[in-house]
């Protein structure tokens, strides 16, 4: 089969690979049928992630359709249509217990990172049974990709962990996929106000169209203060860090209030400065988290509801054998006005 | 009157003040029975809490009897023992209505603040209704002078916001009387474990007495590496910083499993660096809070049901005008093997 | 000024009544500029509230301007607009420390039942710091007057106990005022399914333009066959009860899925068969709840950002004078396709 | 092997049946070392479970070493020692996925029930790595038996479904061995008061030993009366059914204050009033539970660390192959003053 290898800082090609087989009981084998690419994709390109060795198949997100399964898979067949979960878990750890998949000491994040991944026309799942998730009968599955990973990710580490309510007024420091995933799922509880903050107008007017009722382009304007203007001095209840570097992480303390939530999401390189000689006081709480998809049973629910149109996040669309052009367009995403791209295998 | 005043860094004097008068509908004036020193007020005694001015009467912690009450005050009458919070809070703001009455928009943290205090043979309380609890018949008064504030900060800042569970492992850093009160109220939930750290052997000795099951003294040997091998390589499920500094937080970050807590008691002088690069995937919540004393009825509760015995907190006692020679004993702490001390102006 | 006044039951008139004074430091007097009618308000008509005796003004929801503060009210001031909560709450008692208003020591629903309330030209309104939130400049008061009760009690008493969550199927037995409010703010949570059910179809219609995604009218159909076909034979996750007899609480019962919840609204009358043999292995939480009101100022934020459209639940607009007219037609919803009337004295 | 076999209402026998063999990759067979007898068994052989069929073999408790694991079991292997879960579960399902054991799709309460169970000299146990927990070395192994059923069903329906928190007041109706459970477990949390209520004053003077703070004999005494007197006329927080009769499920609806929670444990045959018409307001929570035996790892740390006495519960020790005269102690319990017992094969 054809698949997109890394081999090393700044190599990847599209290559012929061995077709995964089944090596554990409760593995699947999936043809995957649309996969997208991931930020995390482009830092492992860079060799910022020394665990990705020579030789991996790339890529963690996708929907498929089961070509073989375990002798103890039991929730799937043979040309079953899934949702490939970006988070492996073995549904019996400790962790898994606790809903914590992210760190599921069997699996967590595996896919394209530790073993290959889904960047290819097939790719091995282990533990199927809980890694897996059946898709409805006519369900529009390029928005379903969208679940493997970006949208659990924006609604668990953004919005559960900020707990958004009813009338809050939230900001979400950083408008590219991940922050506006946060955003289309923060409006499931309906907040008053949600200010997204960017460098990037285009993504800001995106944001708009999203339902940001305010933006900031904080390039141009002091975002503290015009956040102090919006919001009659106070500061925000909720702010998302959807970056992951030290001048975000920083704005976000500056904008909480009193009681306040900071969610952060991005993936940061190096430490930042917590002001606690303000902070002590303020009675605040800041919240870390790698996805644990533990959501995905319910965003597939918002999905089908119409709750949540998650095909709003695409942008560009490829055959899989044309991923190399994919990435080169998903990498300038500021110049392409790129949000998500979809690799079809169809 | 007399009472202990505050005149500029370093100088403090018992002396003769005007006793207090009803200034609104809402206030009463109590006679101090009994009061204690907080390290707050050592800090103020330096100069490092610059809104505390010359002539200020410090003391925020105390029980006493209601000498007079104002026209809209209906709780409490002439007569009555009450116990003082250390927190002032109006009931209805928006902070109040939230049961942030560290935030009241009204009070907050105001006696020997903002406002004079109760190291004073008498104080006036605003919002007395909110602001006073009533003291149970037969109660020993000294053991409830515990409850105005280091109580209800270790239990609430530390013990709540860290959520302590059964069968945790809990590491409290510091071993001071906020740590140990920290240590006294972890033990309504039964966590399996209580390790607590510090530098000091004599509390350390103390914290066992009080129900640590271990103790680490941090000067001695590596903490990180005694706490990894106490819990088989894991961490802790809680790490409560009880000192306020930079490396006793950071200590925490090293502390901790993922989906663990860490929960800011110390009041904190300057920033702290997050080690985010290594936090942002561990599913972490770090709280801050100053003390709302809103779980005060719970306290009263628990002393009074004999589940948590604060008189093991005091060690000296002093009559009130004897109030030099009591900050001596508790500005030397060590030296003297002091935690609590009573002031008794009776 | 005039009032309407209750003369034992089935008695009633719009007649002259002394003017309210302030009686308590913490009161207000309230110029009512709109007040509506509440099924409470037709039951307590019946005679059917004992404790409402003959002489008292009715009514416990409204808007108006104050026209007197006592010397202990602090947040308002003569001349602004206010909204009346139709709980009157002290503030500083157990129950309200708690957001318990419901159950105030020396308030609660006192508001034309205890003491004279809100369908007259002014109203005595006790613990006013407490139990009014100030208007801000530019709202549509109308909308407001949905606030004072209905809104509050149909998102209490059913979502928030219920614990709608996004994605979830929701059942609400009984479309009139208070089971459309449900409704209503049922959506701030993105539920994927709301049903309602009714026996009149006109209601039927009306939940459909406010958001229902199925109704069933339970007169001409099963309803419990309906929602098992609705929900793949398994069931709702969250019944709201917002009847009060005994067969909508039953059917509650037949609805719920393993680990659901049962929210009971409704005021009941006698009581009710619930089926343990079947229910108590079935992880079920049942509610019951008179509302509190602690989440007006969170409902207020939702209308002034119109995440929630309150006048939709008005039909019908009267003069304050003309109150007998609109208690006629208040009285007879079904043939006037009534669901709340207005009264406006301006 | 040898093992307590069912043959219709009344009938049981100790006789030989075929040693349980690997049916599926998921299952462990486990050798038993200790077993109990529940109440639930009792109720098997009058005849009140019809999916109970002949020539099943009872028990769903007890500790063992594992025999034989099938292919996909990875987290045991012969030899071990494991504590068995009275809830099978398959950790994949949906109500597995949510911690919600007792409704999984594929497991759920089966053993001696739907499949043989552990009143035997082996058992098959299905979804072995999510089913089983390891049991650490240098444990005493009796004591755990009590963690199969008895512990997480009085501390998951009773204590945590009941919410108890420090200082509160709870009530818990019935000392039979589940009552004495909730009543072990609810001191996790220390409330100020646990009243005890029964009709046997051999087990309300068990229940004395075990931490009750009052007793009250409801065959004696009024028991509302009394536990109006005890709590100033209030009632209590939190009130636990451990019986699972109309009258006792009755009791617990006279004794909760507005705001507080009934947990019911009780299994029961027949619907019981539910008193809406005053309860209606009283803003409480009702909760039932079929025990998901989640919280096994958290009481398997509480045992370990001292924090619960699981023995305490033991009154009675017998050899497995004297099964029946054990069954004819336990079936007995008033005569006997037995609690639990346990049956040894060893």
């Amino acid at each position: 089969m054809k698949a997109l290898v890394y081999h090393g800082a700044n190599k990847k090609a599209w290559e012929e690979k061995p077709k995964p087989v089944i090596l554990q009981p409760t593995d699947a084998i999936v043809k995957i049928t649309k996969t997208t690419i991931c930020g995390t994709d482009l830092h492992i390109l860079k060799g910022d992630v020394p665990e990705v060795t020579d030789g991996r198949i790339l890529g963690h997100e996708g929907v498929g359709i089961i070509e073989a399964v375990g002798a103890a898979v039991t929730a799937f067949k043979k040309g079953d249509h899934v949702l490939i979960s970006c988070i492996s878990s073995c549904g019996k750890c400790e962790y898994c217990k606790k809903g914590m998949y992210s760190h599921c000491e069997n699996g967590g994040w595996i896919l394209g990172h530790l073993i290959d991944g889904t960047q290819a026309e097939y790719v091995r799942i282990p533990f199927a049974d809980n890694s897996l998730y059946p898709i409805p009968a006519g369900s529009d599955e390029e928005a379903l990709v969208m679940l493997s990973d970006i949208l659990p990710t924006g609604f668990e580490c953004g919005v559960l962990n900020g707990q958004v309510k009813p009338g809050d007024t939230v900001a979400i420091v950083g408008s590219g996929p991940i922050g506006l995933a946060a955003l289309l799922t923060a409006q499931f509880y309906s907040p008053a106000e949600i200010i997204m903050i960017d460098l990037d107008d285009n993504r800001l007017a995106v944001s708009r169209t999203f339902g940001a009722t305010q933006t900031i382009n904080s390039a141009k304007e002091n975002a503290v203060e015009r956040v102090k203007a919006l919001t009659g001095r106070k500061g925000v209840d909720v702010a998302i860090e959807a970056v992951g570097i030290p001048a975000t992480f920083l704005l976000c303390q500056s904008l909480v209030v009193p009681g306040g939530h900071i969610a952060n999401i991005g993936v940061h390189g190096k430490s930042v400065e917590l002001h606690l000689e303000t902070l002590w006081a303020q009675n605040i709480t800041i919240t870390t988290r790698l996805v644990d998809t533990v959501t995905t049973p319910m965003l597939l629910k918002t999905v089908q509801s119409k709750k949540l149109n998650s095909l709003q996040l695409i942008t560009h669309r490829f055959k899989l054998s044309d991923i190399i052009q994919a990435y080169d367009t998903f990498s300038h995403a500021d110049r392409e006005k790129a949000l998500k791209v979809i690799l079809n295998n169809e």
